[in-house]
């Protein structure tokens, strides 16, 4: 099982957000070798948005908790939006093309779970990704080509329609293949100025999904945590799971919902995926929605 | 651009083939380091067939002369079924999945060269490969591609005129797209049994391809040399460069021809590619032939 | 923590040892990656003898799970003589030269365990080592200087006698340096004839270490296990944990042991280090002797 | 042959530094391997400082030219002081504890060239490195040896004395040894604040070492280049060998010179190794200075 965490918020150095901290991202996958959780050791990857608002990623097919060179940089990156993620590899290759976050020109996009029957529905799949898109899939990872059907769909305008759709039409060749549950998935995407996370499966047991309470709640809760007091009020953790046990800090997002870290007021809705009615192209949603 | 190498004959280990002489394939790799030449530091694979008549295949995204794994096994591994491949990336990542040579159940493919606009007609060659072949596709390099279109043309029956229809193919889809030379290949295929080595390229001037004189001659020749004097009289190398320069060792395969070295009298042809004339399915070339 | 398998026996290939049955090494490794063991991530390596008495090494920094060579190259690797190590790295870097086996001419050596305050001792301990040997170091372990002081005080003369002295030596150092328990481990080696594990540690609580009963006994209790049929009866494998759980397979070596499994009668002894007594130099223990 | 860059002045990122230019660094290493020059495939290190004075130090086994991750970081680090090495081994295994520029706390060492006889000085010139520092030394490539010593003889203190005691001690032991050409070498080191440069050779004919004109010469003299009007006045290059061939720019550092890059006038003097006259002990050079 993979893990991942996002980070939207005052700009803190990678280290700062990976490595600090007893229930830190790469503290749980050192643990986790030690104890009795789930070892993600098959890769791992970071993006992160420069001031510029472009992303940077860093992936590598070690154990994140080996890795010689991002223990290094991560003291000289410094982000206000963070995509981290620990593979645990669910039958594609170990290679750096397969690692998380997977980006689009600004967009990054990471994701738990995985697309049942891959092996079998992968064509079909590929076959609706619009044809621009195509040959820029690099890897083998069911990941990629989700992230490449919601750009198909329009997840540059309208990420969450985007993403319905894009689910919807996973559930639906899925179930034309007879697969009883075709998506499993907690899935991250930004466009470094806002923060989505969705929560979804077809058997209705999705991967989980939490997010940090509040700052200014955590500052009255816990008023000698220095990372409370020094964050803004606006910065936010989503994460696939709880980092720490601390009281009062994480929130669940239910099943079937997605929600936006943003300025001004973050949102929580419901999700529902939108059966695919005809063939859309990228980047016309509105055409696409004129069919029905 | 990359070099490679097939045997067919008398058992030898890999260090034999790759490693001893002056002109070895690792060393020609080694001295394009430190000469004139072009260097070929982008990974490497070497692929061989057991007495079972199975292929094991090693590929690294590390320079072959770098390999300290590559260098133990090689004195371990004999075979009289060898394909050897080093490899300069020309656009795709450089990952395991992206070396040669690539393998499908018994046969071994490798190549040296390029389709021409990869990523403008990736998508269109990926369409016509067989769908229960599809998902078998692990990496990105236009080789694997090309492979795959062999296979989906019957390259397990009749591999020449597979090779023939899917370059074929390939020019047509290239064509469409506006692309001059869709193609430049040297291609070696084995399914243990034989080998065939194919030299084409859309603009006349392919790949060189090189195959050895018959043992009995360069033991006339050499008669000091001892591995000349050790190989059985059936025993051939198929190169895309000679390895060094021994006179009488080395004959080039004509533009657009194809060899088989095989059991009794090998074969140098002419190679033609064939437009595509209709819809093909694996294995059934006649019924695609009956459509037109 | 690391594990090892050593196999003395009936040829089998590597994939027979390390792939096949639900106890297998990787397997082990694999199930510790979702269950509640340890795992041991952090890179592996295989040793065999060839025909020839000469060993091979494969090494990698990857998890043993993931490494596709070493599945590949597993079938076509066939030995009677075969050390398998997977790595749970403590301090030195995850690097190649830090795989065991380590490898000095035809001596095969690894080690599940430690040097107690490393750090500390390592100049100590290198400046035994005997200084045609120095520079033959390449990694940075703990293992790989204890090899070194085996060799140095013999071990291709008399193994059991040269470990004696080498841990003797690391104890004496340890507690100059005042560390109280200098070594821990359980160790392999093997010049491809014979085969010695050896079981101590300086608190008395040494890392397990296991052999598997005679086969003789095993097919009489496991008439269906087509493996106990198919190995000679002199075969046998002494490993660091049992794989698996099958009853009246495995016997623990005590504390403070050693073992030798060998053509005849396989002998297992009382371990104990020799204090140092003045300067040694290789091949020469009995001068060395002298000085006192 | 390795090659090296090494710059101090108006912060810029690293992209600017190692991709800008038809010259740069990662162009060279790329053209390097098309044409007629020698190839640096076998990994490289970048070491630059931060604001706070610290350096960071990314090194990959990788070829330059490969390293997804170096072009994905490089935009996203600025620094005023840069070291940036691209290795071609000699000898020792191609692993990141190889790979330059080595550092200790706040100081960063790379080298071009090697230490004659290695293999037979290596264990002398070891026991002379401080007991204390020992244990820091993870690889087991020459320069790592070099740069100890000179910490050894006080290079935190005072480094041009700090590498001339060292080269003399590398000189000595050679000589003892019988190797007539013990040291070959242009070096860099810093400390964040300062950047030293070394050229020497013991046969005389030492590796090239280039630094670049005043900036303000250059903006007269190229008026238009974009570069050179945006840094400062005193920003600076010393590399191994010229990055392009543009008139006016490169200045060769003479045989057996070093120089400094600094706040204030740059100095370029002669360097002259110091035989050794007695037992240093770290950071007390006066001491050891006083037994003459």
């Amino acid at each position: 099982m993979c893990r991942w965490l996002a980070y939207s918020g005052t700009p803190l150095t990678l280290e700062e957000l990976l490595y600090t901290g007893d229930h830190s991202l790469i503290d749980q996958s050192l643990h986790s070798r030690f104890g009795a959780e789930p070892t993600n050791g098959d890769g791992f990857g970071v993006g992160w948005y420069d001031e510029d608002g472009m992303p940077g990623v860093f992936r590598s097919i070690e154990p994140a908790w080996n890795d010689a060179n991002l223990r290094e940089i991560s003291p000289h990156i410094r982000s206000g939006r963070v995509l981290a993620h620990i593979r645990a590899a669910i039958g594609s290759p170990v290679q750096q093309t397969n690692c998380h976050p997977f980006r689009y020109e600004k967009w990054l996009f990471m994701h738990n779970g995985f697309l049942g029957g891959f092996h079998d529905v992968k064509r079909d799949l590929m076959l609706e990704i619009d044809p621009t898109l195509f040959a820029k899939i690099q890897g083998s990872a069911d990941t990629e080509v989700l992230f490449h059907l919601a750009l198909t769909y329009g997840l540059e305008d309208d990420p969450v329609q985007a993403m319905e759709r894009a689910v919807g039409f996973v559930e639906a060749v899925g179930h034309k293949h007879g697969i009883e549950f075709p998506i499993q998935m907690s899935v991250a995407v930004s466009d470094g100025d806002r923060l989505w996370g969705f929560r979804y499966a077809s058997d209705g047991a999705a991967r989980t999904l939490f997010f940090s309470s509040p700052v200014p709640d955590l500052r009255r809760r816990y008023p000698d945590n220095p990372l409370f007091q020094r964050v803004g009020d606006e910065s936010r953790l989503v994460v696939s799971e709880p980092l720490g046990d601390v009281a009062g800090v994480w929130n669940m997002v239910p099943e079937s919902s997605y929600g936006i870290v943003q300025d001004g007021p973050d949102v929580l809705r419901p999700f529902t995926p939108t059966p695919p009615k005809g063939r859309a192209t990228k980047r016309k949603p509105a055409a696409a929605g004129a069919t029905t």
